[in-house]
C-alpha cells in the first residue's frame, strides 16, 4: 500500500462535528495500510470572515498582509483536524505550507507553485504520523513571505503534494459525489461519471464545471497523478481522473463524456472592422495589455460592399468593463464602427474525446439545441469540444436537451447513433 | 532617535476600532523619527474562542498542535494591524515569530526564549517599515515546531526583542495607565508610579501585582531595558521600569514602592512532623517531585514537650490537590500527624529598596496591620520586601490600612516617620 493524498474543503471541516467525522475517515484511510498525507482548507465561513475584518481595517489591503491573514484560516482547521486524528488515537502532525515545502513565486494572492520540497511530510509519515498540511498556502522562493494560490489553491496543493510524494492517488473530498454528465441542479437525470481521461476533464474544468479547476487538473495531468474526486459525507466512490481507466472501471471511453454550461461570460462584438491585415492584432493587443482573459473569438466574413467585418469575443464578465475602456481607446487608431457589450449570454459545451473518431456529433449537436429552439449565436470547437453561445435564458433547456440527445440522461440506455458524415 | 519597540495586547486591539486606534500611535511614533517594531497580541477573545474549538473536538489536545492553533490568533491581529498602518500611508510589514527570529526549546505551551536573531526585523526596519512582530510565539530550536511562550508570552517577546534589537526601550501598552502603589480596584487612593527599579518590580511581580509579568521584568534587567508600562487609550505617561530612573523623574527612589497582594495561593500545614534532620527535606523533596512550586516556608518553633514541630508553605491553588497527594504519600515514611489545606487566605507584601536602610519599616507594617484588626498567620521577608499571610476576608482592609499607613495615598503628603528601632 502506498502514499494517499486526500485532500477536504472547506464545507467538509465547517464546524466541529465536521472535522470529527473527516477525521473518522482519515483514520480509516491509514488503518487499511496507507500513508496519509491530508491538505485540508480553512473552516466553512473562516476566509469569508477574514476578508471582512480586513475589509474594515483597510479598503485596499496589502497582498503581503492579505495572505498572511487568509493563512490563519487553514493553520486553524489544520491544527484542530490533527487533534480531532490523535483523539482517535493515531498520531498526527500539522505543517504550514512552508513547512511543507510549498515553494511559490511572489505573486500574493494568486501565486504560482514552483517547486515542492516535501522532506518534513516525507518524515512525518514515515515515522508513522498523519501529516496534515494547510492548503492553498504556500512561501514565497525569493522574499521568503508567505503567499496564497488563488482559487483552486488547496486542490492544486494536494496534488502537488502527491506528484512530489509520489502518491497513487490524490483523492479530493467535496460536497458532491463525483463529476456529472451535467450540472445536476439544470438536469435533474445527470449521471455520475466513473471516469474521465485528463483531456476531457480539462475541457469540462474550462467549459463552466465547478467540481475541479483546470489549474488542479492540468498539474495532476503532467505529473500523472490519478485523481478520485469524491464526497466527503456519503462514502460512495466518486469519479477517476486519470491517463487510463482504474481497475474495474470499462476500458472503452465514452463517446461523450458530459455537457458543461457557464454563465458567467458576456460578449464583446467589435463592429464595422476595417478587413485589412493588423486590425485583429490591434484589438487583441489592446485587450491583452488590459489583462483580460478572452475565450471564444469569432469573425465574421466580411461584406464584400462595405469592406468591414465584425469581431466578437467572450470574457469573463468581470473583466467587461476593462475590456470596452481598452477598446474604446484603439476606437480612432482601428477605425471600427461601434462597440457592443451583452452579458446576457450563456455558452454551452459537449466534451468528449469519442468525437474525434465519431462523425455527425457536431450535427447532433446542433439538431437538438434547434429542436428545443435555442438559437446559436457563437460556436467554436476544440478536438474534443464543441461549444456555443446562446441566449443566457435558453441555459437550461439547452443543457437538458443536449444531454438527453447524447444518451447521457440516466434512464437512456445509452445507444446513441448519430446521423450524417464527418464531425 | 533610536528603535522603540511597542508591545499591544489583546484589549488594545480587540476590534477593528481597536486596530486602526493602536495604528494611529504607532505611526506617531514612526513621525518622531524612531525606529518602530510592534509586538502584538491575539485579538481580543480569539484566543478563547480557538480553545473553545480544540476543546470541541479533543478533550486532551496535543501540545504541538495547540501551539499552532493559537498562533493563528496572533497572525490575524498583526496582518491587520498591518493593514491598517499601510492605510495611512506608512510602510509596514508582519512577521511571525519564527520569520522574527524567536528560537525556543520545545516545551509546548509555555516554551522559553533561548535565542533571538531578528535579521529580517532588522532588515525590515531599516528598509524604512514598521515591523509588526505575533508575541506570545517562536519556533523551537530543534523540531522547527511552533510553540507558545505561555503566561505573559507577548510581553517577553517584545523585551526580548527589544534586547535583540537594542532598543532604547520597550513600551507595553496596556488597559491601565500604569503601575500602581496597589491594586486600583482595592485601593481608591491609589497613585500611579512614575518610575520603579527592575527589583522592586520584579517583587512587586511576584508578589500578585498583575500588570508586568515576573518572567518579563527578568528578561528586561538581565539586558537592561527599560520598560514604559502605559495605556494604549489615555496617551498618559505610565510607568518607567528600568535600573536608573528616566529624564524628568526625582533620582530619590521613594522609601516604599507599593503594596501587592495574591489570593490565588493556598496554605498547606504539615502537623506533628518529628523534628530531626532530613525531615524537611523529604517532605519538600516530595512536594518538587510533584512539580508544585512553593512560595513562603514558615517551621515553627518545636516544642519541646513533643518534639514535634509543624511545618506550613504557600502554593497555588490550582497545584493544591497535587501537592496534598504528594505528601499523603510520606506520611508514613515522615511519620507527621496531619496535613491541613486552607484556601482561604491572602498574601499581602510591602515591596521598596528604601526599607534596606529605613528602620521601623517592618514594625510599622505589622502595627497597620494590627490597628486594622488584621490577623498575622505567616511572615517572610527579603531585603526589599515583607510579606504577609491574613484570612481571605482581610484582605482589602489589610491593604488599604497599609497603603495608608506607610503614605502612599495619594492625598497623603508622602512624610511618612517610622518609629523603633531596625527593621
Amino acid at each position: 500500500m502506498g502514499l494517499v493524498v486526500q485532500k477536504y474543503g472547506g464545507s467538509s471541516v465547517a464546524d466541529a462535528e465536521g472535522i470529527k467525522r473527516v477525521a473518522k475517515r482519515i483514520v480509516e484511510a491509514k488503518k487499511n495500510g496507507h500513508q496519509v498525507v491530508v491538505v485540508v482548507s480553512a473552516m466553512g465561513d473562516t476566509t469569508d470572515e477574514l476578508i471582512d475584518l480586513a475589509g474594515q481595517v483597510s479598503p485596499f489591503p496589502a497582498g503581503r498582509e492579505f495572505d498572511m491573514l487568509l493563512t490563519a484560516g487553514e493553520r486553524i482547521s489544520m491544527a484542530l483536524l490533527a487533534m480531532a486524528i490523535k483523539n482517535l488515537g493515531h498520531e498526527a502532525q500539522s505543517f504550514t505550507g512552508s513547512q511543507a515545502g510549498v515553494i511559490t513565486d511572489s505573486v500574493h494572492g494568486k501565486a504560482r507553485i514552483i517547486d515542492v520540497t516535501p522532506g518534513r511530510i516525507q518524515q512525518s509519515v514515515d515515522a508513522g504520523n498523519i501529516a496534515i498540511v494547510a492548503g492553498f498556502q504556500g512561501v514565497s522562493q525569493d522574499s521568503k513571505d508567505i503567499t496564497t494560490l488563488g482559487r483552486g489553491g488547496s486542490d492544486t496543493t494536494a496534488v502537488a503534494l502527491a506528484a512530489a510524494l509520489n502518491a497513487e492517488v490524490c483523492e479530493i473530498y467535496t460536497d458532491v459525489d463525483g463529476v456529472f454528465t451535467a450540472d445536476p441542479r439544470v438536469v435533474k437525470k445527470a449521471r455520475k461519471i466513473d471516469w474521465i481521461s485528463f483531456e476531457d476533464m480539462l475541457e469540462l474544468a474550462s467549459s463552466g464545471s465547478k467540481v475541479l479547476l483546470h489549474r488542479c487538473v492540468e498539474y495532476a495531468r503532467r505529473y500523472n497523478i490519478p485523481i478520485h474526486v469524491r464526497s466527503s459525507f456519503s462514502g460512495l466512490k466518486g469519479t477517476w481522473v486519470s491517463n487510463e481507466p482504474q481497475g474495474g472501471q470499462p476500458m472503452e471511453q465514452a463517446i461523450i463524456s458530459g455537457v458543461a454550461h457557464d454563465t458567467s461570460e458576456a460578449k464583446v462584438t467589435v463592429v464595422g472592422v476595417p478587413d485589412k491585415p493588423g486590425e485583429a492584432a490591434t484589438i487583441f493587443r489592446a485587450v491583452a495589455d488590459a489583462e483580460v482573459n478572452i475565450d471564444m473569438v469569432v469573425q465574421n466574413v466580411s461584406a464584400a460592399s462595405t469592406g468591414l467585418t465584425d469581431i466578437s469575443f467572450t470574457l469573463p464578465k468581470a473583466e467587461g468593463r476593462r475590456a470596452v475602456e481598452a477598446l474604446e481607446r484603439t476606437r480612432d487608431r482601428v477605425g471600427f464602427e461601434s462597440l457592443r457589450y451583452d452579458d446576457q449570454i450563456a455558452k454551452i459545451s459537449l466534451v468528449g474525446a469519442g468525437m474525434k473518431t465519431n462523425p455527425g456529433v457536431t450535427a447532433a449537436f446542433f439538431e437538438a439545441l434547434s429542436n428545443a429552439g435555442v438559437n446559436i449565436e457563437l460556436i467554436s470547437t476544440s478536438e474534443i469540444r464543441i461549444s456555443v453561445v446562446t441566449r443566457a435564458d435558453d441555459v437550461n433547456d439547452a443543457v437538458r436537451a443536449v444531454h438527453s440527445a447524447f444518451g447521457l440522461d440516466s434512464d437512456s440506455d445509452e445507444a446513441v447513433v448519430y446521423g450524417g458524415t464527418g464531425r
